[in-house]
Parts: structure tokens; C-alpha cells; sequence
């Protein structure tokens, strides 16, 4: 069971990924940037610091002084998702040509998702492969984008379509860079922690319920728990399957109706954890069809995500074959058939392409006002 | 001892590069695009074959041949050094998504070594990473950049600076194809060849001087031979050390010097194999300072190098401060120092920083008319 948290357990914890040789921890919690060791984690005497003007402002200082002995660059990126492309690839991997770093410098993502999975990609790409570090200051990162090692950039033809698998040495989530977070972005990251509840722990989901007016209020403890079960829940996913052959998929559960808004959108309006709320509905919605999951569940699920603040409808222009053409894009089609992440139970999903075609088109006829 | 060829062997061979669950096969000789058997090395239905406008004309309906039961595509780029950029890699990717590819997709790169390092770039970084299969058609290809798994694209700022370490499943090297390659490209082959019998093995270099008429003259059995070698000098080499943590640097022996040539003169005018025939040299001149080497094995090697019509001096305008520029970005580099790789003796190559930074001012003193 999910306990409830005293204020006495306020400092950090840490979360091991298992992979090998490859494994790494994920230091969480209040002053994670400062108090985390990180020495052991650089190899050379350069670090390259990869941020957006945002989060330099805010957090460069701070993160700075964890790497006193050591020669820092950096390089600020223009805020936003455009930056996620092999156009904003290139700005990092000039900048550390043209300050000749060579294979024994460090990259730090010091910021969001966009930051950590175009710093993670430039990291897997510069001569072949260097060391980086993840520091996520937000919640959508801390919980999902900074733990598992994918890392890439969007195509305008399909987003997340071009990238690597490269494992970080240590992540770094100080839950205090959280207080800065706009409300939308943060609500977006809660869409995420909700994920894992749905998939993989229906004890966490009703602690999140339990919990989450002290959540929405940025109570220390509670996010550092938040984060760490959710981190404890992808490690564990990521472990089992590194380079996502099969069971790794379910973490994209709601992300094929998401993905399929957010190219509707052309990744503007929307935040990632936006379209995923919707998206989650959606496989729920589905989930309920096929008859793992009850009405009742699916309802506490939707006032979840709206005492969140989250859409819980597609955009009103988008029609059925919008998502239709838009989903058959995803990294799950496999030889032309189109696979979904649906729950056979409230906390375990599962991977299939039995849903019917028919179930498919009923949820998206329910959730498109457009024609 | 490397033996004289009869023609009754005049057949296709195997080269199996060790990787564990990477590991693979090289299938060399004339007509081995036909004879190959591929089927096992693809998944899915579908094919994406990267070829450029050349190469297309005289292969592409020998190679779909072997592909008649697959759905097959084909992207057509421009010949030459452009297309190996971040901006050839997007024109690879746009078209697979254009072409709705999934990752059951295999792509096939048909061509030289730009072919095969851009096409099999996009394979490592589409959807994190598709089957490929290598089709190499130039000498320099078959003997080098088709073996080993990597692959990348250029920067303005340095050759090769991007990449990622990515393994085909087959390589199939059909030795007919050399019968149209131009005479330059030929001998820029012939000069890596030359490089493994440098680096790894004086009787392959002993059997390529007294066969280089029959080879100069495409001597079939020969060239099977030359390539079945080579390729066997750089498995061994590869298996031993995937993602060149050390000993696999001694494939470069010449390269640092090449690199540099190739930079300064913007990739343009000479070809790969040349700049490295003129680097080999120089790194050949640092090991007779050095002590390993006599003068006399320098001058085989020069007159070797000059029977294929390569050069054997540097570009009439570079000068030493050229050289020390340009040099300094090769990724060997490591912590602001760069390592050489020099012969201990004849058929033994290691890499060092400790050649003495006044031999190294010699070398490139000697080489250099320009001021």
C-alpha cells in the first residue's frame, strides 16, 4: 500500500535503473542539484551545459556550483519544442565542434523533456557517443522524458521519429525547480504520474486521488514520492525491455491518440501532457469496450484529470479521420497493422492489435465533435 | 604465406564478423549480388533501397532481383561527398516517412561509402533504429567503411564528427562492380587495402606488391582475395573492440593526416583513398623517426603507393599551421591531447601520444612546401 508521508522524511531518495553496465541512478527530491554527487559520474575535465534561456536564468547558477573543478561551456537554446530538431541537433553539435570538445566531454540537459531528449540525441550522435548527464526541471521530465534513455527529435512528418537509445550517468530531479513550473506544465506532468497508477499500480492511482490537492499544491514530500514510484514504475518497465521489443510499449499507454493530436496540432497549443490526458481517456475509453475496465473507473479517471486541470476532449476541429490517418504513423505499426496499449485490468496494460476495428472507430466517433 | 590465386577458385566467399548477437556475414566475389542469400536477413515485407543516380543506373534492377518478394522503394540521391550531411541524412528520412515505413522496414544501402554511411546513419536513428543490409559497390567500401558498423555524416566543421555505431545484418560485396568504378576511386581503394597489410600483416603487403599489376588490372580471383583479407584483418580487428575504446584506432593509421588534408581542402578535389594514401606516408615517415621502420620499407611503400597513381605529397598549399589546425579536431583527441597511430615494426600498428611533438613538427615540416 501507498503510505501517507510525514514532513520529517523531507530530503532525497534515490531510484536504480537496472540496465548492465549501463545502469544509473535517479537522485529525487528538494535540492537534488545541490546535494547530489555527481564527480563520479564526469570523466574528462569538460562539461558542455545544454539549457533554454527559461531554465539558464532560473537554475544555471545553481547546477554550476556542483561542477567547480571542472571547465564549463554552455550553450541556451530558444525555449520551446522547435528546438526539438535536427535543425536545433545541429546548433548543439556546432557549438561543440566549435569549441573542439573532444569524446571526453560531459553534456548536461539542464531542463524539460525538449532539452533532455535533443541534448540526449546530440550526446548519442557527437563523435559517435559521449557521456551526458540529465538535470529535468520539470515534472513531465523528471517522471518520464530523463528516465529510460530515449532520446530524439521531431520530424514534421511524425514527432519522435528520428532518434537513439543513450543511457545518461546519473538524473538529477530536484523537485524544487518545480516551483517555478507554469501551472499547465506542471498539471501536463501530472498526466504522466497518473499514467503509471493506470498501467502498472492501481494502489498508486488511489493514493494519487488520495492525494492530489497537496500535489496541485507543490508539497515537497509528497512530489518527491510521486516521482520516485513513478520513476520506480518506468525503471522497472525500461529494465525489462531497453530497447522497447515488446512490453516496454505499454508506457506509451494513451501516447498513440496523443501523438496523433499533437501532430493535428502541429505541435502548437497543446503541451505533450494535454494531448496525453485525451489520449489516456481515449484507451480507457477503449479498455472499457473490450471489458477490462469498468464505467465507474473510467469517470474517476476523468475527474482526475479535470481536478488536474487537464483537457479531457480532442480539439474541437479534429475529426475521426484525422486520427486515422495521424495514428497510423506511430512506431507501433508493425507491417502496415496498427498495435494499441489498452488496460485488461485497472494497473496492468497490455500491448495488442485484437481491439477490433470497430471497437477503434467507436471511441474515436464518441470523442470527435468535428466531421 | 599469402599464396598465388589459380582461376578455378573463382567463386564467392564468407567474412563473418564476430559481434555476439550482431555478429554477421560478408559475402564477396563476382556476382555475389545474385548468388547472396538475403531473404534470412530481412524481417519485414517492405524495403527501402538508398542508392545514388550512378550506381542506380548500373545496379539497382540486378540488386531487386534478389528482392522479388518484397515491396521495394527506392531513394535516388545525388553522387558525390553533399549528401553525407545532416541534410542528405533528412532527405533519407523524410522519404521513409513519406513512405509511411515502420520498423519491420529494412534499408539497403547500394553504393560507395557515402551511400553506406548516410543510409545506415538513418538506419540507426529512424524510429531509434531499423534492419539494414550493405550493398557496397566501390573498392574503398568493400574493404572499409561497409565492415565495422559505422556510420554518420559530416560538419562543416569536421569529417565524421556525427554518428552512431549501427551493424548491417549482411554485407554483400560483388566484386563485378569495381569493373565500372573510375580509376581514381579504384586506386583510393587499393590504398586502404594497402593500409592492412601496414597495420596488421607484412605478408599481405609482400603479396600486394606482387600482385599489384593483376590487381591494377582487375583481376578477379585476385581482388576476391585482396577484399576477402582486408576484410578479414578489419573483422578481427572490429570484434575485438566494437565502440573503439582502444585497439581499433589502428584502422586510422595515416587517417589523422588524411582527415586533415581532406578539411583543408573542404572535402573537395581529392578523393578519401587519396588524402589517406598521403596521410599513410606521413605517419610511415613518423615511425622511421620513431625507430620502427626503415628507410627502405618507406620507399616500398612510396613506390607501391605511386604504381596505383595516388599522391604522395600533400596539397601544393598546406602548411604545417594547416596540419596543426585541423589535426587537432580528429577525434582522437582526447583531454586536448592527440594520439597517433604509428607502426611499432612492419605489420604492427599502435596508437600513442608519445611520438614527440618535435618528431610530428618534423613530419609535417618535411611534407609541407608551402609556408
Amino acid at each position: 500500500m501507498h503510505k501517507s508521508l510525514s514532513s520529517s522524511e523531507s530530503k532525497c531518495c534515490r531510484v536504480c535503473v537496472s540496465l548492465g553496465i549501463r545502469s544509473y541512478s535517479i537522485i529525487i527530491g528538494p535540492n537534488a542539484m545541490e546535494e547530489a554527487v555527481i564527480a563520479d559520474h564526469i570523466f574528462g575535465h569538460r562539461l558542455m551545459v545544454v539549457t533554454n534561456e527559461i531554465v539558464e536564468r532560473l537554475y544555471f547558477e545553481t547546477v554550476v556550483q556542483n561542477f567547480k573543478d571542472f571547465q564549463v561551456d554552455k550553450i541556451v537554446l530558444p525555449d520551446g519544442e522547435n528546438i526539438k530538431t535536427l535543425e536545433g541537433l545541429n546548433v548543439i553539435l556546432s557549438a561543440l565542434l566549435k569549441g573542439r570538445h573532444d569524446r571526453t566531454t560531459t553534456l548536461v540537459a539542464l531542463g524539460g523533456g525538449v532539452i533532455g531528449d535533443v541534448a540526449g540525441f546530440a550526446a548519442a550522435v557527437y563523435q559517435r557517443g559521449i557521456n551526458f548527464l540529465q538535470v529535468p526541471t520539470t515534472l513531465l521530465a523528471q517522471v518520464d522524458s530523463a528516465v529510460g534513455g530515449k532520446t530524439g527529435v521531431n520530424h514534421a512528418l511524425g514527432k519522435n521519429m528520428i532518434g537513439a537509445s543513450h543511457q545518461p550517468s546519473i538524473v538529477i530531479s530536484d523537485t524544487m525547480t518545480l516551483k517555478t513550473l507554469p501551472k499547465r506544465e506542471f498539471a501536463a506532468g501530472l498526466s504522466e504520474v497518473i499514467k503509471y497508477g493506470l498501467i502498472a499500480d492501481k494502489c498508486f492511482f488511489d493514493w494519487i486521488e488520495d492525494n492530489l490537492d497537496g500535489l496541485l499544491s507543490h508539497d515537497s514530500n509528497l512530489l518527491t514520492y510521486a516521482i520516485r514510484v513513478s520513476c520506480q514504475i518506468k525503471a522497472s518497465i525500461v529494465s525489462q525491455d531497453e530497447t522497447e521489443q515488446g512490453h516496454r510499449a505499454i508506457l506509451n499507454f494513451g501516447h498513440t491518440f496523443g501523438h496523433a493530436i499533437e501532430t493535428f496540432l502541429q505541435y502548437r497549443d497543446w503541451v505533450h501532457g494535454e494531448a496525453i490526458s485525451v489520449g489516456m481517456l481515449m484507451a480507457m475509453r477503449l479498455s472499457v469496450l473490450l471489458g477490462g475496465i469498468s464505467e465507474t473507473d473510467f469517470e474517476r479517471l476523468k475527474v482526475m484529470l479535470k481536478r488536474c486541470g487537464l483537457p479531457t476532449s480532442p480539439p474541437r476541429l479534429m475529426t475521426v479521420q484525422d486520427f486515422n490517418l495521424n495514428m497510423m504513423r506511430d512506431k507501433k505499426v508493425m507491417g502496415g497493422q496498427l498495435r494499441l496499449v489498452i488496460l485488461e485490468t485497472f494497473g496492468l496494460a497490455t500491448v495488442t492489435a485484437e481491439y477490433g476495428a470497430s471497437n477503434l472507430q467507436k471511441v474515436l466517433t464518441i470523442n470527435c465533435v468535428a466531421q
